[in-house]
């Protein structure tokens, strides 16, 4: 049993994912929002990549939810803010973001697909050992671009299962390291990231925050068909 | 003026180079076989993304060097090893590799294409800080995957000029992070590095320890046309 780690979707098509769990992550915020939402009670999520099939999702009575580049959608139910997902208990949510919902896609292949953040980073590595595939961590990064927090998290995933799996590639042992040197003060940590740059306007410190607090929940999103259920 | 680095040439679509100069490196062995031959007298390198079209140099009074997944190609007058470098004065080779020769054919839409490689890192800092463009450092990997020690010598450039150029993107960051982590045994540190342990064979360890080696040489080859050059 193996884990690797792909720093892009970009970079997915390297890696043959049909015998393996891919653990998608996109921590802020596509992927700490569902765990999120799944924590609170939501019946399912449906991803897309499309932004107007997302839309189009209203009508048969799903949520509307995402962004892109950020931004919530003119239109649409629900941003990209984990604190918007407590409160949808029995709901089906269509999803979209710049990045997460595109990895997710990107990754159907696999035998099997699951959401990972920090929020539930205890659960997940539970469930991949439990589960015995070889392990793919799919950042989704920043449009394609590698970014610091999601691989801080296929870190700390390497970090905790580490006695358990073989650190297959290069890509696992980097992302490892990082998260050892930034375990002890990640905000600190991510404060040159691009992305918290990027976030870095009012009320978003709090999300921040928020997704990078390790096992707060205890469940694991899978993708069944086209939608992702904790079954 | 800002520093960015490509963690896989699989990522280079995503940055534009046009106004920039891209240094790239493949420490094992490529760009490091490079460096040495120019410092010991090359007349000029035309890297080759295709095996046959470089063999077809031949003809033309080229020496054919290079390696596919790590081992020499039969019929070629010289493999991947820099040692076998230094006996070439006033030679022009042509040059094909599994990953360093492919990177720099995707790097020519830039400004300026350097070699880079430990063995001339101090040099190839004042080179991109004499001309004062953005910089991408493309690493060339292993089949597209990120390696550790391409990624090393990313940090390292960093490193070296990070009071001069804003470091733009998380793949600096991290590769800066894994440089420091790395610097004081960076042989250790790469013990269980996916190329390192492919090389671990007979002899090949001298070559590891060389091409490690910092600022052995103060040359910089450039692209000039189809053409690797010192000028």
């Amino acid at each position: 049993m193996n884990i690797e780690v792909a720093l892009s979707p970009e970079l997915i098509h390297l890696y043959d994912v049909t015998d393996k769990t891919v653990v998608v992550v996109d921590i802020l915020r596509a992927t700490s929002c569902m765990v999120t939402a799944f924590a609170h009670g939501v019946d399912s999520i449906m991803p897309f990549a499309d932004l107007e099939e997302c839309r189009a999702m209203s009508k048969q009575g799903y949520i509307t939810s995402g962004e892109r580049n950020g931004e919530k959608v003119e239109g649409f139910d629900k941003g990209n803010s984990p604190f918007e997902y407590m409160d949808l208990r029995g709901k089906k949510i269509a999803f979209t973001t710049t990045n997460g919902t595109q990895a997710i896609h990107k990754s159907t292949g696999a035998k099997e697909v699951v959401i990972g953040a920090f929020l539930n980073l205890s659960a997940v590595a539970k469930h991949v050992l439990d589960h015995q595939n070889n392990i793919l961590v799919v950042c989704a990064g920043w449009k394609g671009r590698v970014n610091l927090e999601d691989t801080l998290f296929a870190g700390a995933l390497v970090e905790k299962i580490k006695t358990e799996v073989k650190i297959e590639d290069d890509s696992a042992l980097m992302a490892q390291h990082a998260y050892v040197l930034a375990k002890a003060d990640m905000l600190s940590f991510l404060k040159p990231a691009s992305h918290i740059q990027r976030l870095h306007r009012l009320g978003i410190q709090e999300d921040i925050k928020y997704c990078l607090t390790e096992d707060k929940y205890t469940i694991v999103p899978r993708l069944k068909d086209k939608s992702l259920l904790v079954l």
